[in-house]
């Protein structure tokens, strides 16, 4: 989940109102995306959203999650599908390879945070894309977590996202909408700085 | 991707060998899950793996991700199916919501790790399991990722994650194999300490 900021540099306009009319653009309704950001400046409870996921083991390494309902600007939706996905590890991991592992879906998820940024972005700048594609990369040491070092962490050493971006505009200005991308994307932040996660559990 | 660790307190046996025999449990190989550890203890660069997603643009925040080679114990691997993840914004965040949200994912990936180490813990444990059922939410003010505070963060600001675990064994038991799930994530690691992230493109 990535979008855009309305300082000046972005939308090309001042912020004092009216602002210069802004059109759809790569399948961005960007009239709608300001009038949005409107809203939430002016009602900033409007802002507090609550995403879930809920899973159920199945055998093994291997479980499924459903996506389904969220809550934000002050109420309860329901995605257009209540979605499912397996995850499992593979053979040379001890799994059954019912689905991708874990840290897969993380490198899925940056990849689709920054893209989602991208085509924002550009759109709110003006900038036509015609194509976008990104290949994300994690390296890991599995010595962590199969506990045979206490020297090598369990996730991710590093991550690396290579993307391609072409477009009605010149490289340097592509390059600048994958920055902003960058710097407003929730994803990329969860991963690069730390969120507190609080466990509880009902065993019995 | 969670796995376990072969600790006196883990495997209940001493780790010099000959093992008392494992035998396979929750659908987890566990005979093999210790051959493995083995064998990586004695060649190291066996644990270096890669994971890749490619993601390309479709329209809008909508994108299309591919999990399908891996690279670890020595060698090139393809999954036995390549998979494809739409991720998108719902409408009330001005997408077309074809998919979840790229965050949604990390709380998939996050409930799925931790499953997985429980599955295989319990099975290096001598634990049988009967239901493994979680629930992950996160709390995200996207005033952050809207440009609208320099003081709210793009990401999540807390991730909680509730489970409920079923088996034969005391609740104290199955509460200790969560916790050393938790020990040996590798989503948890990434998602609580920071993972750096080298971005590159080819802009034109």
């Amino acid at each position: 989940m990535t979008t855009t900021t309305t300082t000046p540099a972005m939308t090309e306009t001042p912020t004092s109102k009216p602002r210069r009319p802004a059109v759809p653009r790569n399948g961005v309704d960007t009239p709608t995306l300001f009038a949005t950001i409107d809203a939430v400046r002016a009602q900033r409870e409007l802002a507090r959203f609550q995403f879930r996921a809920t899973n159920r083991w199945i055998q093994g390494t291997h479980s499924k999650s459903r996506i389904e309902s969220f809550f934000g600007a002050g109420t309860e939706h329901a995605h257009a599908a209540a979605n499912e996905y397996d995850a499992d590890h593979p053979a040379v991991l001890v799994g059954s390879d019912h689905g991708p592992t874990p840290v897969e879906f993380l490198l899925h998820a940056l990849a689709a945070c920054l893209t989602a940024g991208i085509a924002n972005i550009a759109a709110a700048r003006g900038v036509t894309l015609t194509e976008v594609e990104s290949t994300v990369v994690g390296d890991i040491d599995i010595q962590g977590l199969l506990g045979l070092s206490g020297e090598v962490r369990n996730g991710f050493e590093r991550i690396r996202a290579s993307f391609r971006i072409r477009g009605e505009a010149p490289p340097e200005k592509l390059r600048e909408v994958l920055e902003q991308s960058r710097a407003r994307s929730a994803v990329f932040d969860v991963i690069t700085n730390q969120v507190p996660i609080e466990i509880t559990v009902d065993a019995g």
